[in-house]
């Protein structure tokens, strides 16, 4: 970053896009509307040319052709591999731990209900209002419906929990730590491992929303220790609207954790149609109803991307754009009362940058009619994603003299 | 029927090709591999042409070009826009009370859920050993967790459970009353509003698994005050491999049935992103996780055929394709020791024929590698689906004098 007399200049941010090992992978992605500049591939990822490619080969010949044969010729094994591709190319996870079927939300809800199953007579889950919204409804259901209470946590910084203020709250009543990895508003990276260290010393599980970390920032799902884990494949994973989520489950835990939706891609031997439910060995035991064929091809397909450019070299460019944006932030809108309201240590800051301003919706808004895509999190964030697949250093610089010129004109 | 000298010759076959009004619906599907006998409809549905480029639109126009855009541009209210045109085509049920998200085994889950929540105090469920297999599974798990005992019917004629025999069970006791409408291997159609009666008479909740006869037998779910049903997209409603499932909730509920999973798609205003679950009004409040945006536009596709069919009609060749298959066993598969296992009355039929064989597994084996796709289900059943828009009498005539040469040959 330091190299150039003056960083904000189109010049400079050419020769970023210039030295950036990962450009190339930019014409990997349907251009769309070529004069878009879209940050927000933290809330829905490009489409990977070959996806559509994939999607149309999978309807087309497999659906189309094999038909129910299909089923024999790997679609029944779908959410385990692209789970197992999943694990090794971005979560840090062994074989035989991640599936990928359901919904973020349904996901959550079957890990959650099966950690509060296994620790009876504990009576509390930690959580964060920063936890993205979905996640707090699922635990304020399972609390209601289990008499459990959920102690918030007080997250002063405002950016998200540091491991000290979880360490108060745990105890011998926690059956539960439930938290996101990366907050949804501010990009706060947590503290993963010593906060999974401190759920187990409570004697607690923790479990992690990967949603706003995975694909962009490295997770040593095994290395930390992890109990459990979700996450979203329609963000940085490029996986398509409303993509199937993932769920992770440690080993050890799986001869003993049990999930609530027992349904028959749960069951050992599914087609046998037999009666009485008994779980799958391993972790199939946490799948429920037929897989999304179409949806999983999607993802599997984009996770090549993911495997081809390497996660450390995806991390690196994420945090160059959010170094690059919050410099030009500083230089250019600073002076129009905008705030960084992420991290500005990159090793605590996932891949997008959030600015607040007091009028951030009507700014969204106006960016948007610009077509500059960006997002609005209430009450006062534009919120920047940084996908570094697909974004580079000249979109992020259009972005940010757009905002510029906008506040300008006020 | 009764018109043709010979039923069973390849003329009468293109007689009643001829003949059907719904034949040129048939080019509408992708032709696959022309020498396919397709006889498995009812397990997964062929991919209608169209379903194919609309896939591809979303695909390159919705997800590709207009990106985020898209679930302020039509995304967000997919599940409720498909779920209401699918119960005006093929369920008999008003606007406001279907929704299209999840897995069958999800949607059942939630159902099955909010309606043991429903009725406290109340320690029994009433099911059948051939409901579909997830069903059942699914009830054994939240009989675990709820205390909960299940009540299995006889099923004395081995075809599916009158009504008499669901009053026998029925009492003060009863919570819930699941039942498949049309059976997944005898295709026995249960007396829907007959049994539905009987819960209520009992104070229990009717839930209907709708997957065997969605898009093949009319169904009057609003005529029988049917509370509660489920259904898959993926088998005569051509949804595609693993597509979403439906959940019909009757309004008359919908003020106080809570659903378990509570996620940001079931909350009043989900970007909001508020603190607290407050539950959307009307049917939302049975979603929970990100709509499957590409799964939810197949579906949407596919529901036209049958709104330009119409459903009557559908049915009437559903029963005629039954009618012919039956004749046709009786004239050359029972000498064979072959046993027609579906009902012979067509009103209690639905639209797969199920041929009873000591060999099945091995028969249906052969059949798949001689071109002719059907099913076995244990122990002894060659399932035949005879999916009304897409098969002809001619496949019927085709897949079966391939097993009845098969059955000569041994």
């Amino acid at each position: 970053m330091g190299s150039f007399a003056d960083l904000t200049t189109a010049e400079a941010a050419a020769a970023l896009d210039a030295a950036d090992p990962l450009a190339t992978l930019r014409e990997r992605f349907a251009g769309g509307d070529e004069s878009l500049i879209y940050l927000d591939g933290n809330s829905l990822g490009r489409l990977p040319r070959e996806t559509a490619r994939r999607l149309q080969a999978v309807v087309e010949h497999e659906w189309g052709s094999r038909l129910i044969r299909g089923w024999e010729e790997g679609w029944l094994t779908l959410p385990v591999r692209v789970g197992d591709r999943l694990g090794e190319v971005a979560l840090g996870a062994g074989a035989g731990q991640t599936v990928v079927a359901d919904s973020t939300t349904v996901c959550f809800y079957k890990l959650a209900a099966a950690a509060i199953d296994a620790r009876p007579g504990r009576t509390e889950i930690i959580a964060d209002y920063d936890d993205f919204p979905t996640d707090r409804y699922v635990l304020e259901g399972l609390a209601a419906a289990h008499g459990l209470t959920i102690r918030w946590l007080r997250n002063d910084s405002g950016l998200g929990p540091e491991p000290e203020e979880v360490a108060e709250l745990a105890s011998e009543r926690t059956a539960l730590i439930a938290l996101s990895h990366v907050s949804y508003r501010s990009a706060f990276v947590l503290d993963l491992p010593a906060i999974t260290a401190i759920a187990h010393d409570a004697g607690a599980l923790a479990l992690w929303d990967l949603s706003h970390s995975a694909g962009a920032v490295p997770i040593g799902l095994d290395a930390a220790g992890v109990d459990l884990a979700v996450g979203c494949t329609y963000k940085y994973l490029n996986g398509g609207p409303g993509a199937p989520a993932f769920l992770y489950v440690a080993s050890e835990h799986q001869p003993t954790l049990r999930q609530p939706v027992w349904g028959w891609l749960g069951r050992d031997d599914p087609f046998a149609m037999a009666p009485g439910f008994s779980p799958a060995g391993g972790i199939s035991a946490m799948l429920s109803g037929t897989p999304p064929v179409l949806a999983l091809s999607a993802v599997q397909a984009s996770l090549e991307l993911f495997a081809q450019a390497g996660l450390d070299a995806v991390r690196a460019k994420g945090i160059a754009l959010g170094e690059y944006a919050i410099a030009l932030a500083d230089a250019w809108l600073s002076p129009h009362a905008v705030r960084v309201a992420s991290p500005r240590d990159s090793a605590r800051r996932g891949s997008h940058v959030a600015l607040a301003h007091a009028d951030a919706q009507v700014l969204c808004r106006e960016l948007i009619a610009a077509g500059v895509i960006v997002d609005f999190r209430a009450p006062d964030i534009v919120r920047a994603g940084l996908s570094p697949l697909s974004t580079s250093f000249s979109d992020v610089r259009t972005g940010l003299v757009t905002l510029r010129d906008l506040l300008a004109l006020r």
